[in-house]
């Protein structure tokens, strides 16, 4: 686990980096449109400032596994993909009505919060809701942007994009099944596994390996299904471990108030395993706080008490586990180097970890 | 005029086949991801269907101009630009409110309809929001997917890349601070103009120009020059035409319900105009009824009244005259091929002529 807590680091002080710089060069040309922007500006670069920047280094590992040497552009080219991320977290959290993201307010609430000490007409909410979801356009455009700009030869990129773009669609496709089972209330366990799978598997990890493998000289046939049957039970096993610290996490690692998936009525893995389990005791609590806004320390008590009783959290300890041990053995076969194989078993520890 | 016409018209139609080629593949990727996400394509595909593809026709006629071949790669290439125009719109009418959109309604309303229609949990209008926003950032990200696999040749699409990058930087940015302008109140002409440049002029003509001159070999200082004294002043018109249309238009023609504009309290330039210059009856009449969500047919034809009264209307018809001779004047001196020179001054007058 150090060795991929290192790797981690390694990477992300160098994503850190380019994201500084190019996000630099954007409040320059946004300040040309007029000083206006300025704090557009600034709540963008507060957004970026932070984040573990997983999909850069899953970006990054797909490159150097393919044999792509190490170097800056690679770099910029997987920085990007915390561009596309930054714009949909915006845009996720206006749509989850959430207070909060990585211990800030959430760009929606900043800009309510800026309209409503101004002393401004209109509506604070409205004013909020237009200026995340600019902002958050501008984040998705962005990505391409500094993807074609990383400085990776043209026939590089031209391998890369597909990859780029099945990414996006698959990403916004699977946060729309997403909102679709909220609403039809289908809570089962198949249907929080297939959101799962588009919203996050392959988003955080399966496409950044592939995008990664691309740029580096082509994504074959082998390697393609290496990055899957190393990525995808991954990328459960990295969701199960949100679900459990949504609703059992502390505040300071998770940089949102505990209980905020559990005010926000999130469908989870973690809650379809609890339903299915809870005795009707248990299942009525469950039901009593979930997406219910007054939700206070005491009932957070006791739902986290109902949902761990059914024996859910165990259960999702016990996949995680299975999962990340299924990661790590699909590398062994995987056609990538040495040094890639290891740095991807150290990443699978560390974003799975309970204290990561 | 004719000319015009059929010049825009030519283009036309080979961009709607190219956008239709295009959201077909579109749809097959989105129903790998299941059939819940075919109203999605559907809502998509009826957007697109409509428009008049002006975005597309300047970039056409700016790589002609350039010296460029008529060939189906420019088309394609140019189409992806009305799938960020239909992003662009998606939530424009979700921070506008807007019911309408091209004679449909708009897709927030279609999928706030499907919600309750359905007898869904939560609310209906939570729902249309997030299915606009979600599939407003598709259509943004298909921009970029539509532009690279265009046809286009590598070297082509490098050069062409940073006007993209800069023309939707722009236009994000111009559409906040249009925001901005609402909740401030700031009417004066000056704001609304400087809204028109980047939300407007520079979106719609100044930067399809010269991304089709770049896509065509690179856009030097005469050839950029050249759009830039064409396309501002003509896109200065062409917005001073919408907001006429907006107070006076037909609805079969704007595809918006008679005086939408005006219930919504948009900030244009016809109305900084009619400000400046209305009495102070006039000006009680104006504040009465802009942004007033009850406004009816009888009091859309005390406003029309007062706004012409003001002599604003006629003050506006001179701009767009004198506007449109300023850019096809600009044309004689602008080092492009004839056959574009024709083409533009055609497009000149069709994008402000009255009955376009």
């Amino acid at each position: 686990m150090a060795s991929g807590s290192t790797t981690l680091g390694h990477v992300r002080d160098r994503v850190d980096r380019a994201l500084q710089a190019f996000l630099g060069r954007q409040r320059e040309v946004l300040l040309t449109t007029g000083p206006d922007l300025l704090p557009g500006a600034d709540s963008i670069s507060g957004l970026l400032a932070e984040g573990k920047r997983l999909r850069p280094a899953f970006c990054y590992w797909g490159w150097r596994g393919a044999g792509g040497p190490d170097c800056p552009e690679i770099i910029n080219a997987a920085a990007a993909l915390e561009l596309l991320h930054a714009g949909a977290l915006v845009h996720d959290d206006l749509m989850d009505a959430s207070d909060t993201r990585r211990g800030r307010p959430s760009l929606h609430r900043q800009f309510e919060a800026r309209h409503a000490g101004s002393g401004w007409h209109g509506s604070p909410a409205a004013f909020g809701m237009g200026a995340a979801i600019l902002l958050g356009d501008l984040l998705l455009c962005w990505t391409d942007e500094m993807f074609h700009a990383s400085g990776l030869p043209a026939e590089a990129l031209r391998r890369g994009r597909p990859v780029l773009d099945r990414m996006r669609t698959e990403v916004f496709a699977g946060q729309y099944l997403d909102l679709l089972g909220q609403v039809t209330g289908d809570e089962t366990l198949a249907s929080a596994l297939r959101v799962v799978e588009f919203k996050t598997a392959k988003y955080t990890i399966e496409r950044p390996l592939h995008l990664g493998a691309a740029l580096a000289g082509g994504c074959d046939a082998a390697l393609a299904a290496a990055c899957t049957s190393y990525g995808l039970p991954l990328g459960v096993a990295f969701q199960l471990r949100d679900d459990i610290l949504g609703v059992f996490g502390d505040p300071a690692q998770t940089g949102k108030p505990a209980g905020d998936d559990v005010r926000e009525g999130k469908r989870t893995v973690l809650l379809a395993i609890a339903r299915d389990r809870a005795t009707a005791g248990q299942a009525e609590i469950i039901d009593k706080y979930l997406g219910n806004p007054g939700l206070d320390e005491a009932g957070m008590a006791e739902i986290r008490a109902a949902i761990t009783a059914t024996g859910a959290v165990a259960e999702c300890e016990r996949m995680i586990g299975r999962n990340v041990g299924e990661a790590i053995a699909a590398l062994a076969a995987a056609p990538i180097t040495g040094e890639a194989r290891e740095a991807l078993a150290g990443l699978a520890v560390a974003a799975t970890a309970r204290d990561d």
